[in-house]
């Protein structure tokens, strides 16, 4: 096989996205943005603003979602997401997600979907109980609908979200061996090598609602600031004693951002045998901080000023996936016999 | 007021509608048929094939519901039903529709769908138990979403479905109290004055799969064939015996279809005390059937000739219903703030 015959095979196709409820900060920027700017090279990408997902939870403002949606795309922006590599889309305005949901609904059990993990879990973290909404337990057969409408077959996903990959696969081959033919494609999870950041009090999740957030727009104030409250190690009151690493947030976002492994390996162990102080580290950290989020924070100023720019490429770019999802949907339809003119 | 300003209210919107599994027969004549030709004169009527509904039972049989919605419109357009007048849709290319039940899951609690009293009734009846399909629990939001995409705000429906337009009305105060506005209409049952028609053999229900029913497009040797099945009085051995009315099918059909009121209630009473055959009552009901059917038989024959024509009304009617639901799809984003460009 030539090259030209290789460069012919289409790339695969990813699926990520974000609900739109705040704007993005470090841990989306470890956890999946910065990957997301790599990954435009190498996949045929969507970036789904998940609004009508966002929704579901915030019907009690309603003005949230829609203000976070170009928040948020500015962010995608700002982080070096191409929209000329990258497709970015607004779920809500795909209707096709929506029917795509429809069927699958008849190929998923109740009990099934009562059975998922990541829904158990869901349903136990806010104690729904029987008070469920529908729609929350059948959001992994929307979530469903979402990977299939673009035929991903890669989906960068934390661990506990594999169950949900897991569902749309069952969905994918139920569908498949209804229609007699291989229409849907299977996908598979891809989990970031680098975890989950946590947040600058060392809570486990950086989280807007915990407060323990940088912001990716952060001012050169704001990350000074938050630089300052980072937790380290409560038992490393004076600059000579020996300090701890485990749970010191200061470290854990240098193993995160610090490019430089040797340097921040001495400091390590300089840190741990005594005779270094917080200050010395915090110091390193915010510099790298300050050195990262400076061009992020300058680009996302520049898009901000031109609200036309970011709203023609968010059009464009669902219209574009809206075309790809309305070919699936009319390949669904096809293939069960809702074709008519 | 003066009689312009009452024509230019707008006529209120009735929805009706089949699952398309099998073509029409004299039970949907009586039950719903011969009343949607009626209300196309005095409401704006929107009449869906549900094939998409229809499908989530008869994925097994692909073929079944894309045939049966050809069908189905050719007894529609046989029974009087006037593109003119009604709006004759196929539910399948409305993506708007699962898109407003997308919304709608969200407004509704798991809990309350399972005690919704119809969806219990048929879980019963197919003996579902936990292994319900998702699809077949929310369906009462689907349905809520065939409604309120039209705006109607009337559903013929018979008693067992009025719960479903309870939930339906559930939907739109709630949808309408989250927007803050009155976007969603509320409905109202309709319900036929009479009731269901037995089957030829007494059994309660006609269906096609009891295979009791007489056909909408049955030849004239069909009806008399199936004339001659209808179950009369078991008891009624001779001629000169006492006969009973009730359960007797040949005098329940009577009395749907034969206008000479006297006539029959004469003929009715010499049934009771005796003296008149069986043969005689179904000469009667015979002759009543083949007049009644034989006009629509023809129309039928003549439409079925030209499936171009009946094509061209399911597109043109199902385009002109789609502007609607999309209409309404598009206040409900914008209701939830939801609209972008």
């Amino acid at each position: 096989m030539s090259s030209q015959d290789i460069s012919a095979v289409p790339a695969p196709v990813i699926l990520t996205g974000d609900r739109p409820t705040g704007p993005l900060h470090l841990g989306h920027f470890v956890g999946s943005l910065r990957n997301r700017v790599a990954y435009q090279h190498h996949y045929r990408q969507f970036v789904m603003l998940a609004d009508a997902q966002a929704l579901t939870d915030n019907m009690d403002d309603l003005g949230k979602v829609h203000r976070n949606v170009v928040e948020v795309a500015l962010d995608y922006l700002a982080a070096g997401i191409d929209p000329a590599k990258s497709t970015i889309l607004i779920q809500s305005q795909l209707p096709e997600l929506a029917e795509l949901t429809f069927y699958y609904l008849n190929l998923v059990t109740v009990a099934r979907l009562e059975r998922n993990p990541t829904v158990k879990e869901e349903i136990r973290l806010r104690g729904f109980e029987r008070d469920i909404p529908a729609g929350f337990l059948t959001y992994p057969v929307s979530q469903a609908a979402d990977i299939t409408a673009f035929k991903a077959s890669i989906v960068p996903v934390g661990e506990d979200q594999i169950p949900m990959l897991e569902q749309t696969n069952e969905i994918v081959r139920r569908f498949n061996r209804v229609a007699g033919q291989d229409i849907l494609v299977e996908c598979r999870a891809l989990v970031p090598e680098v975890g989950r950041l946590p947040g600058i009090d060392g809570k486990a999740k950086m989280s807007k609602s915990l407060g323990n957030t940088i912001n990716l727009g952060a001012s050169a104030d704001e990350i000074r600031a938050a630089v300052k409250m980072v937790y380290t190690d409560p038992l490393h009151l004076r600059v000579s004693d020996p300090g701890h690493l485990e749970g010191n947030v200061a470290f854990i976002y240098l193993d995160a951002f610090d490019t430089d492994k040797e340097g921040l390996a001495e400091m390590k162990a300089h840190y741990v045998r005594g005779g270094l102080g917080d200050s010395v580290v915090k110091k390193r950290l915010e510099g790298i901080l300050q050195e990262l989020l400076a061009p992020i924070r300058a680009r996302r100023e520049e898009f901000a000023k031109d609200k036309g720019y970011v709203m023609q490429v968010l059009k464009e770019g669902t219209a574009k996936a809206r075309e790809v999802a309305a070919r699936t949907a009319d390949e669904l339809r096809r293939g069960l016999g809702l074709s008519y003119f």
